[in-house]
């Protein structure tokens, strides 16, 4: 794994960078990440380029092994351009510029902006593009991250009147299909269409509530603004790939942004990178964003382009705490684990100065290295011991579809806010998979359900025609597809479907939704579940589709006037079965839900024993089955296995217990008796 | 009853519109009410009308016993009147445009679109003015809703500062009458006079707390915007009234926005129409709105335009839960024992698109007919049976009086924010006085008084001198006055009085204030009551005035250093009493209180014991005493009469009990033996 | 002491004014303080001056004994001129300009401003400067207060272009010292520097949070603006010293505004002035603002220009309770017995009209006198009795350190919002000792240290390389020195020192910080304390700064990872002792530790036993030690002696005991049989 720190040469003194070089390669990391901020240093005038500093700076580390990813300035724009050129301002949902002295103040639809960016780009893939230092390229910095992805600007107006022009062809059409009628708001022509006046980006201030807006036009908006940063990011992955084989592509904000749909945005890169901070002080680190990482290519490796590295101040109100001793070493592992290809910690050495001064980091402000830089050193050491096992594969059997159209539109339209979140619940039934022993990929909605034997779709609110026939084959075919509430609600224009709900979908679930609501705590009911071997008591949660229909009923209400209602059904379709969940169930209903149906597909939990704070994932490599296991309790803990285990790094068998450190991992390989 | 619905023809197909018209037909309801937000269906060019796909709903319900609400689009303005005359947006308090894209983004004083709106009106009332399927007409759309209620435009800042002119003549009285030297802030002329800066809209959002303002100021222009709104809807008004002899009203959105007096509004108009949306969910529902309304135009029939129609999505935000089964027809019940004439459910069939997409209604968005459709057919049904009782009276003799004025002058200037509303404490009043038996009217200071033998008068914090000798007269001539704290605070310019308060009452109530403080947790004292017949203990609540004086001591102090302090006092002045309330009781102690004025008023509470969550609405037909009763709690109940009455729809006798399921509601008939 | 009130004479008819100025003398008190707002009467038209009406109730007052503080009315610039000049209106951090219609809406740098705020105040002080029934002056009313410290008007922009300039010389050093690299953002020259969009104001809303700006850039920008308004207050100082010789003062918001640099604003000022509303209703008066006070200009006897005076309504939201009986006499006596020389209640009597009418005063509306008016009166009687002792000094041997550039530098990076605040915990330390029996001084950082026996450093978060010098002499030199964690961390241009931390000190304390977080609920851990008699267990609380060194361990962590890590440290330094304080620490730990440090110094606690809710304030006259003891405790309480003492008011003697009454007070003498 390419494993390593984010560095800034351009913020030293020559004694300084002397005093980081030596502990850098002292380090054991084999990558260095550079450059993304320094425009100003690159291009400190028009037109006349000085890369000297950086091409020093990755020739020295190089000559130690260390290779550097390279990537271009762009998310902050030099004081002389934004002089020159104020009209490359972004301009937010107020209406307001933003103004130069943070970063992501630019429009990304900005021609002047596009053509300087190009410009830049192009320098830098000229210089380094087939250095035998460099390893990679990253565009841009967290792409829409500080409510950057949605610009209001007149160019971005201009646009995406055209933009809705070429999709809808008349206004007549656009009147009909996005129900302008509701509200009287039917348009003459295209160029009276205004970008919405909000957007959904969380820390943007918002003038009127976002659903007073009508739904078609903002899914437009989102589609909209999430293209056009996908065109000015693919405008610098063309020119870098004009000039280098190495692998480029940028850092996203994961799920933590979401104004970007990275299934699109990744087409045109080599592969997914993303930033992730996880707490690490007494916390299970989430690797849902991991899991839906490999998916986003496909499967492909993945990079952490930014990742925690300690603790102390921080850039953004309040301190962070440190992480435990060894948990930093056991995320980065648990992201191997799951398939990263690189991990840079996020950085090297604490800032002095700038808005992130102070702010945690491997090395302190002092250059003094401490805990966590040892603690990097023996990461890097044991990442050279599980080489040999970086090429196992994943074989998971269950997966998770997520969508962008579904995620967007419950942020626009929420159904009970802010509880339930679309990504989360995709997150939570990852979650009690994987503690129920059977790890699981996250995909997109193109992706190719043939191979999974289990299909969990959270919340599918918008569902194509074509969709709904996907679902449909896959059923037929002998998978067992499990929906939940809010299946197949609306169509690809955000207008609600008039058949009866799941539309489209009724005959495979053998279900008809004849009633819903929101679940508060003061309107929760219980429901029963009868599984094969076992019977379940629940409270409901989040929403209610109250099903009528021929399904076999898994689940009903017990409680109140909703006594006797189906709630959870099963039903036979084609070959295969097709479940609907009316509501979310208890942490124990669910995990004997998702376990039942994933016993019923024929499937087998893991014998290493996964649970609650136990995290296990299994890889295989030439036929033999590997176990990682990561121990997230608060304290030291016993792992059962059902079979013998040997123990990769230690060399020792684990007949049925095996012993684990506070913050510890290991990683075993079933024993068999040749 | 006038009972239905609000429908969108606009919306549909051929198809949709003829499944739903049979739906509409085989429901049983009488009214439709249609158009309000059509204007761009109606007049789809500057001149060029359409009215036949109304007409042609019109007429088909028409021809299917039901007749129309027809309503003016003025709250949605199509987009090419807002193209070509942007000037008639609405301007916040913040100085920023509505946009084009929501609803009521006009402003009511610009002369250009008070003339589009005549126009349009007009167009209307001559096609359906003498229509034999119209039944009446609604103005726009909830007026002021959505913090559209003080427009802040160039129009309005001139014509607020000639309203000031005329109001006060010269610039030196404005100055001296309103305190200006304050923060010395006199003015030169009245063209200097702004709009305050802030709104006291809730949903607007404020720059500067309202309470930085000249408060004679703010009252003002309180006065200012609320008066150019009624003229506003006048213009429409008097059109409408010169085409047609049905009743012409609007849907004010009660006691939710007042930023509108409807006393004031609805002089113009045939009715007062007004929006609720109360929760039917184990909640009890409450009528204070229903008895505001009455008290509107003193004691004529109100419509309700807008009332709950289910549960599930929402416009704005989470869900809503949905009614219990029976709690839709008991809430239409309810109204109409409250004396509405209307009761419209918003709305019939779910909207697939637009800003309230998915959002509840009677039946779902497929168009299969289901439990709430099959509630209101009953309803239907039963309002049928009932209609003989319609006409039977109110015979209160309690009320409650309400003022804007006050309500205004403690919204500019919170006393305990947020615990104290002026309104909410004067519903207070209501119900616990409902609780004892006791229905009674809420009434404006301008109503006839004589027929009431208790008034009840929250926090009359404005008092005209008028006013003052209108109550004197009232104790005089035998009435039994109970005020509150806060009385007689301030005169109409909201500037405090100079004389000891209660100002001008001083002698009527044989009180004066001594010390006045809110009331918190953290200094909570203990009350002693003392009535004619009982004791009983309470903490003091939201304000205290201390009481001196010579009156007689209901309620004193008894702990801390307020200990033997009087706050509760009772004067006999002329033939009548009066009463002075220091603080707020709890609950038991404000229920014997005003239990023992209502007795000694000579008042009998109803022989069919009302308490909480039970509800009983006394009514008098003929000199027959009819009592609706309402089951409100979570289960079902026996209530208690103290004669034997008659159940007017079953036909049976109850001696004692009277037993009531969930969500149940009894009308029953005092029995007598001939 | 001068004591007395505001009064508005502005505000009154003739019968008013008398009634009032009736009241006034025979009040006792000696003070009344006018004219603050009065502008638009001292000059209703630009040009004509009319004083007659101030002129005369100066001397009426001065006639019965009563002397004036005339106030400049540069808080409320009129009509006339605003309406002339509106270039002159302050501009918020959004961008937008404050309007007339409430206070201080005009920008301090603005050159149009200073010149007719200039000449009103000559006006005002060749009138009032030589009369003999005047005692001093006030210039305009609560500088910065309402968030108006920040304007970023087009002014001010290009005068904090040229402040950077004067400071940095060339733009490439500005750049440099700052870390523009940071984010890519070197200047070109300094004319494209803007004042950073957002203020630290509380009540200024933000764009963005403060802390995305560069924090050298920001923290320029509070000085410049702090010594922007010091220049406006300048101005005004000048020219009243000019022609008068009594003192002139403002009237700062003391530790509420914090915008303004107090130290350095009183340099030209004769004293130190700031307005004071604590609670009053079962509540100890927190002395630290006056500590805090008599050390603005070290030792000077301060003002009080305005205190609380009553409760009920409120400039403001909701009201405010009342004070007990007998505390506002307390609190008037607790200030004397700091050290204040003059103390006016805010205000006289109730407004009825402007933006603060109906607010509490000493006389309500209706100028009829009531508890507080009498209450004042006992406390002027008092005060007569007091008299003599006035003259007493402080000897106070310990002192805690404040300063505003740690302070700014706090609020633009905050550690642990909103739990540690920089002033707040200054104020923790000075309440402890206090209860622990020592009174401290509150001094910058610029006090001269040697008079103290123990020094109290509450996170030094910036310091110069010649405070760091001071530290260290003051402990070569015998001092005892106590240090909190986040102690000299960043450099003058709040930049972060790439020494280990303590920066230029770790040899002093014998430490080094060798890890930090802050610390949360989540993450606290336990702390064991050994001093010379005690042993006690804590919490950690805040911010952790883990020690290593040779520092002798006072206190060490026992549990979790932490454990046997090293949190409090004494080290032997010349002649003295320096300590770090890693953390906070629980109340009883924290004091412990400081009486333990205040024995060791050699310090004896007083013999009057001070304890929570009962405060004991030092004093010496004439080598004899009087006690003030405050009964700040909800009843009646016992207060030790372990002194024979002699009550001054009373004439008795108290061995062991003394009795007190709720909000009581006692002056005692130290009893010397002779």
């Amino acid at each position: 794994m390419q494993y390593g720190v984010a560095y800034y040469p351009e913020h030293k003194s020559d004694g300084e960078l002397d005093h980081d070089m030596e502990l850098l390669t002292a380090s054991g990391i084999n990558t260095v990440r550079m450059g993304e901020f320094a425009w100003c240093r690159m291009e400190p005038e028009e037109g006349k380029y000085d890369f000297e500093w950086l091409e020093e700076s990755v020739e020295r580390l190089g000559k130690a092994g260390i290779r550097s990813i390279i990537c271009t300035p762009t998310a902050c724009p030099p004081a002389w351009l934004v002089h020159r050129h104020p009209e490359m301002l972004y301009v937010d949902n107020r209406g307001k510029k933003r103004p130069f002295g943070g970063r992501r103040f630019y429009c990304y639809n900005n021609p002047v902006y596009r053509e300087y960016s190009a410009k830049i780009t192009e320098e830098i893939a000229k210089r380094f593009g087939k250095s035998p230092y460099v390893s990679g390229f990253q565009i841009d910095n967290e792409p829409a991250q500080e409510a950057s992805g949605r610009c209001h600007c007149p160019v971005c107006r201009k646009k995406f009147s055209r933009w809705m022009e070429n999709k809808f062809k008349t206004i007549r059409e656009y009147n009909r299909r996005s129900g302008n009628i509701f509200w009287g708001q039917d348009y003459e022509d295209f160029d009276q269409i205004k970008p919405p006046v909000n957007t959904i980006e969380v820390s943007a201030w918002q003038d009127m509530p976002v659903y007073f807006e009508n739904p078609t036009l903002r899914l437009e908006f989102e589609r909209f603004s999430s293209r056009s940063q996908i065109e000015y990011q693919n405008i610098q992955a063309d020119i870098l790939h004009r000039y280098t084989d190495y692998p480029v592509t940028t850092n996203g904000t994961g799920l933590a942004t979401n104004s970007i749909d990275y299934y699109e945005s990744t087409k045109n890169l080599d592969c997914y990178g993303f930033d992730y901070y996880p707490g690490l002080r007494d916390a299970a680190v989430d690797s849902f964003p991991y899991a839906f990482a490999r998916g986003v290519k496909a499967g492909k490796p993945f990079w952490v382009m930014e990742f925690m590295s300690g603790g102390g101040h921080r850039f953004g109100g309040s301190g962070r705490v440190q992480p435990n001793p060894g948990a930093l070493k056991q995320a980065v592992i648990q992201s191997f684990a799951h398939g990263a290809d690189m991990m840079l910690h996020f950085q090297f050495r604490t800032f002095p100065f700038g808005a992130e001064q102070l702010n945690y980091a491997i090395v302190d402000m002092d250059g003094v290295p401490r805990r966590r830089y040892y603690e990097m050193q023996d990461t890097a050491k044991l990442l050279t011991q599980l080489a040999p096992v970086e090429r196992a594969e994943f074989s998971n059997q269950a997966a998770v579809c997520v969508d962008y159209d579904s995620h967007w539109a419950l942020r626009i339209k929420p159904v009970n806010d802010p509880d339930f979140q679309y990504l989360d619940y995709a997150g939570r039934m990852y979650r009690i998979l994987a503690e129920r022993g059977y790890n699981s990929d996250v995909i997109s909605y193109d992706a190719d359900f043939s191979k999974y034997k289990l299909l969990v779709l959270p919340a599918a609110f918008i569902t194509s025609g074509a969709f709904q026939m996907k679902l449909r084959r896959y059923v037929e075919n002998g998978g067992i597809l499990l929906a939940t509430f809010l299946t197949s609600v609306k169509n690809k224009d955000n207008v609600g479907y008039t058949e009866t709900l799941p539309a489209g979908l009724t005959d495979v679930f053998g279900v008809s939704v004849e009633e819903v609501e929101p679940i508060f705590a003061g309107n929760q009911n219980q429901v029963h579940l009868t599984l094969k071997d076992t019977e379940t008591d629940s409270g409901d949660g989040m929403w209610c589709d109250l099903l009528g229909g021929t399904a076999e009923a898994l689940g009903t209400y017990t409680s109140d006037y909703k006594k006797g209602a189906m709630i959870v059904s099963k039903n036979s379709f084609g070959k295969g079965k097709a479940c609907y969940l009316g509501t979310d169930l208890g942490e124990r209903a669910m995990g004997e839900l998702l376990a039942g149906l994933c016993r019923e597909a024929g499937m087998a939990p893991s014998p290493v024993r996964a649970e609650k704070n136990v995290e296990v994932v299994h890889r295989v490599l030439d036929g033999h089955d590997y176990y990682y296991i990561f121990n997230f309790t608060a304290g030291d803990t016993v792992v059962k296995t059902e079979v013998p285990v040997y123990d990769y790094l230690k060399g020792c068998v684990y007949e049925n217990d095996i012993p684990m450190e506070r913050n510890g991992f290991v990683l075993v390989k079933r024993w068999r008796q040749r």
